[in-house]
């Protein structure tokens, strides 16, 4: 079967011939749909992330996977079934409490592999088997669009913990906004357009631009954050109730804070590199204190999240789902999908449709 | 009435005669029995922190008071009911949000007044008034100790506020560190070696030394931040799954996520001045987001925290609370609570007992 994958040496995606998977008992065999490209794995073939299965030259890619039941092998489910695989698995086989627990996303480093970013071979190939209970299934007429079931269930963790902070009292939100405007970025702008009287999405662009313009339709305001940076947000619009981080632009952790209102909280995903800076911290320290705010990081997500991001995929419109993905590839010319220019939004690797 | 407090141009305690105040339609009047004095009367005193009320040319200091129903006025109290009064008060007898639903501890800036220490007399005086709905009823063989209800419901906000940032998992903590070895520290100290397996507690004094023995004496570990750094912590002994920082040494707010284990918590409290240095903001981040860590801020506290305090308190060991009261000075002279060397721990004025 043909598979997308980068060599221990290799810089860039390359198509592989590999041996179609036997399922394992408890595992189905699952038909490749459509893979989604993101940020990590461009990460993931420049080195500056995961890393490859032990033993192995090389390593299939891809962790935003939707496919079908081919053989459901024993494992309950129906050939034909739509399914989204979960990315954590356990090292070599073993388990730990994490996984016991049904949250591997909270084991830390070393206590896990990621498919297609860490130790286990990722889903961009023309099949993929998968133990049962890392499936979640999906319905048919979210086929095209399941590859964006794992990310929306990042940003379902995100807003689980996040909000959470502000259980112990009466947090009345009314302003969110997202830093970055990637597809993640605009899919999760979406979702709190549904929860906040008033949204902003940060990005450092020039229109016409087409994740501009999917801000506008949404109804949201787009900020340049080289005109407006996020902590003078407050001085320029409002300071904001929710801060949801996505760009992996360090200062933005420190700038959060001046951003939030009081009683805010700001989600950091984005994973930069080292990098020293100054800052004023007295006065960072100080306003989370005495505004009671909250910086809390997320990664990852567990079965819950893919869950209740099914549900959340199934009421977003089409119209955005389709605006968002840019580029459909073939498995034997992917190199458009991993181009990073400004019209790229999301890419896909299709290898199969319904 | 013998009352202490500062006038605008001072920069020390006074002792003022002031008339007794007449209790308000809803208000008792209260006898004090003690006030503590804490950091935040220094930082008042040196004109850091708080504010006078309007047409003063001074205010009263102390907001860790506890005294007895002196006249209820028709509140509901008992004559004689020993009790605590809360800190927050709104601005010009106006209502906002915050105070209709019993969370003036979430009020932004502008939106409270604080006694004693921003806009409104504090309660170091013989008598003083209080709504019903701000005195917490306090047992009576507590009246000694009950100056400690207020910061002692400080750490019980935090604490309740931390602790639920970690409730959409399942966090199984281990140990906890303070930051900070003042009475507070101190007592925070015995409320988590309740909770957790191995507690720790940094300060940056030599043996032998009053706090470090009470520190001892509770089974926890001491640190001394001058040989080891909060983010050394890890190396020099495990990470930790909860920091409570109660130093306002701007420093330990970045620090605290390295000392952090996955998935932990750090709550800051101290209210540090402008400091510019240089972080690693990158790993910072990086950590934050990897490890599912979170940062959280909490200031005052409101009537629940208190009730929670009371009882924490009546839980307490008699020695600790002993150890911790270093100094009772009268109100005639008052020097001695304000002395700031390293044996004092809490100093108190006493103005009456049981």
């Amino acid at each position: 079967m043909k598979a997308i994958g980068v060599r221990r040496d290799g810089d860039h995606p390359v198509l592989l011939e590999k041996e179609r998977p036997t399922p394992e008992k408890g595992e189905a065999l699952v038909r490749t749909l459509r893979v989604g490209v993101d940020g990590t794995d461009h990460e993931v073939i420049g080195g500056a992330h995961g890393g490859y299965p032990d033993g192995e030259d090389h390593m299939v890619l891809g962790h935003e996977a939707v496919g079908v039941i081919e053989k459901p092998n024993g494992t309950g489910f129906d050939e034909g079934q739509v399914v989204v695989p979960t990315v954590r698995r356990k090292p070599n086989g073993e388990t730990n409490e994490y996984f016991r627990r049904g949250e591997p996303d909270m084991a830390p480093e070393g206590e896990y592999f990621e498919r297609g970013i860490v130790g286990e071979h990722g889903y961009m190939a023309e099949y993929f088997t998968s133990p049962a209970d890392f499936l979640v299934p999906v319905p048919a007429e979210l086929a095209e669009y399941g590859l964006f079931v794992e990310p929306v269930s990042i940003t379902e963790k995100a807003n689980e913990h996040a909000f959470s902070t502000r259980e112990p009292f009466e947090w009345r939100p009314e302003s969110a906004c997202v830093l970055g405007n990637g597809s993640l970025g605009l899919l999760t702008l979406w979702m709190l357009q549904q929860k906040f009287d008033r949204t902003y999405c940060v990005g450092r662009r020039d229109r016409p631009d087409p994740t501009i313009e999917i801000i506008d339709e949404l109804g949201s305001t787009y900020i340049d954050s080289r005109e407006t940076a996020v902590d003078e947000i407050p001085e320029a619009h409002e300071s904001v109730d929710y801060v949801y981080e996505a760009t992996g632009f360090a200062p933005h952790s420190v700038q959060t804070v001046q951003a939030l209102a009081p009683n805010g909280v700001g989600a950091l995903l984005g994973i930069p590199e080292p990098w020293d800076f100054e800052i004023d911290g007295g006065s960072l320290h100080n306003e989370i204190v005495l505004h009671n705010k909250c910086l809390i990081g997320t990664v990852n997500s567990h079965i819950t999240h893919f869950e209740d991001a099914v549900e959340t995929l199934s009421a977003a419109p089409n119209w955005l789902l389709d605006d968002l993905i840019t580029t459909v590839a073939e498995p034997t010319d992917v190199a458009p999908a991993f181009e990073n220019d400004d019209d790229q939004i999301k890419a896909v690797v299709e290898f199969d449709s319904l």
